[in-house]
């Protein structure tokens, strides 16, 4: 039996069409963004992150997040995910129809203050605002918390652990589904992942949330493998490596989807994803962004021979 | 402190001179070679392998093995290690003064023939050969072995882990100091990884050998840590890269030496490796080898800031 029709063991959650698209300047069309966003969703992908709800005029890349949410709602079985900074954005999601939000706060003060010239305290703020928007408007939404610079800034240097499992409760409190760690400045290493997550854990419970880590020194998938360890079921990664954080210099390198997924795949870890389909994603990015480099050591070297996709 | 002033936990044994070169068409001068060898040594490295006892026209890359090692055993506390293939290559290490030489072993018979036209069996007979002769000539010259193709082949698929076992204690009777597993093919995946190097050190205690990991398909750290974690603590790596099996059709990219380190420093777990300077070793390698790709993540993004190194 193919492991892609058994019940996936972790979430592979999709970022590229936000994270990886912010970062690049160039504005894929939305037509193309809907035949990639197709692509993964028959590749098995079924959380995809499809852009922000910012000002069009500070990312114009994702001005189309709307658009691209109703055509992704169409797909079955897929949870549609928009980021939004702030309350308004939150408004903008709800009227979008977007399944869940997710909102990044930052625990550096410095990267807080770079980012959305707000400090952390302030940010907690605003997602008291933005649930409070849901209950009154949007009960079924989900509202999910992503804690940026967790494991290190590239302004500020290193993060106090305390400061993030504090932060975390903080927001766990206030009412979010659950609370995410992201290595923004691609400082995190495997025995502080492990740390980290294993402390949320404790913490949080059901509500420590999904592993946002990245490659930026080549850690990408060992640090995912310390999460997995610590008991990390959810997985932020891009196709292709496409995109970073712009805000955080020198930080750039999501982890890359296809080779993570084949990470577990190989682990005999379920992902529900077809890694022969999610390969062949690469094809409508590629034409949507003609220019736009790609990443990926797996379709570099291509399957091993024997390996069932 | 800093962490290069205290006893290394792991053993770092540098493979460029030898894995790296061999698949590199140029040849690099022996001035240079000596050049990055000391660089390396500077940079704290404990353990290289120099080159490979085989005929010169097969590997000309290679042909100057003995005046390298000649020049590296010079430099204080250096392993100097060579590959052989046979008896003969072993003599010629021993000529050359060789601190230790390493057998590959295929577990592979389709790849053994391929690389060496000799069974797996017929290879064991060598190393008792071998044995013999450190025996007669050379009692406290190191002979290890490596097991290539133990995580799977390009030319057979999938390898047997009992067969894997099997022929390491088998070399292990024979009277070989250590036996390492490698991952000749980049098929390697981090449970299989723990779960071989878990029966290798239940079956062989401390002659359980290195780890030879490659980063084909973008796993080589991942592998290196469930490795690390199932008690291995040496692990073969190239500086930038360079290298791979030019026998496995698309098994390239040894696991990079800097990012290694850097893994490891930044978990706590001592190299005596001083990174900065690993950086630097770089340079002499770029000058050897001008027209070469080299790679390496840290090396793209540089140390985090506040890392101490």
């Amino acid at each position: 039996m193919s492991s892609s029709t058994q019940a996936p063991e972790v979430l592979i959650s999709e970022v590229g069409p936000r994270d990886g698209l912010q970062s690049v300047a160039t504005t894929m069309p939305t037509a193309a963004k809907q035949r990639w966003v197709a692509a993964l969703h028959a590749a098995g992908l079924r959380e995809i992150e499809l852009g922000s709800f910012v000002p069009a005029r500070l990312l114009p890349q994702l001005a189309d997040t709307g658009e691209l949410i109703a055509f992704a709602r169409g797909l079955p079985g897929l949870a549609t995910l928009a980021l939004v900074p702030n309350r308004r954005g939150a408004e903008a999601a709800i009227a979008a129809g977007a399944h869940k939000i997710s909102l990044p706060i930052s625990v550096s003060e410095a990267h807080s203050l770079a980012n959305v010239r707000k400090t952390p305290q302030a940010m907690l703020e605003e997602l008291r605002s933005v649930l409070a928007l849901r209950r009154e408007q949007a009960p079924d939404m989900g509202v999910e918390v992503g804690l940026s610079t967790a494991f290190g800034c590239t302004l500020q240097g290193a993060v106090d652990e305390d400061a993030v499992i504090r932060l975390a409760l903080a927001c766990a409190e206030a009412g979010a589904d659950d609370v995410g760690l992201s290595d923004t400045a691609g400082m995190a290493n495997p025995a502080q992942v492990r740390r980290l997550f294993t402390r949320l854990r404790q913490e949080l419970g059901e509500r420590a949330g999904a592993a946002h880590l990245h490659n930026t020194r080549g850690l990408g998938l060992a640090n995912c493998l310390a999460a997995y360890e610590a008991g990390v079921r959810t997985f932020d990664a891009s196709l292709a490596g496409l995109g970073g954080c712009p805000y955080a210099p020198g930080a750039s390198g999501n982890v890359v989807t296809e080779d993570l997924v084949f990470m577990f795949e190989a682990m005999g870890v379920r992902t529900g994803i077809n890694l022969e389909r999610l390969l062949a994603a690469r094809a409508p990015l590629r034409e949507g962004l003609p220019q736009e480099a790609l990443y990926g050591m797996l379709a570099e070297a291509g399957l091993p021979k024997g390996f069932q996709a």
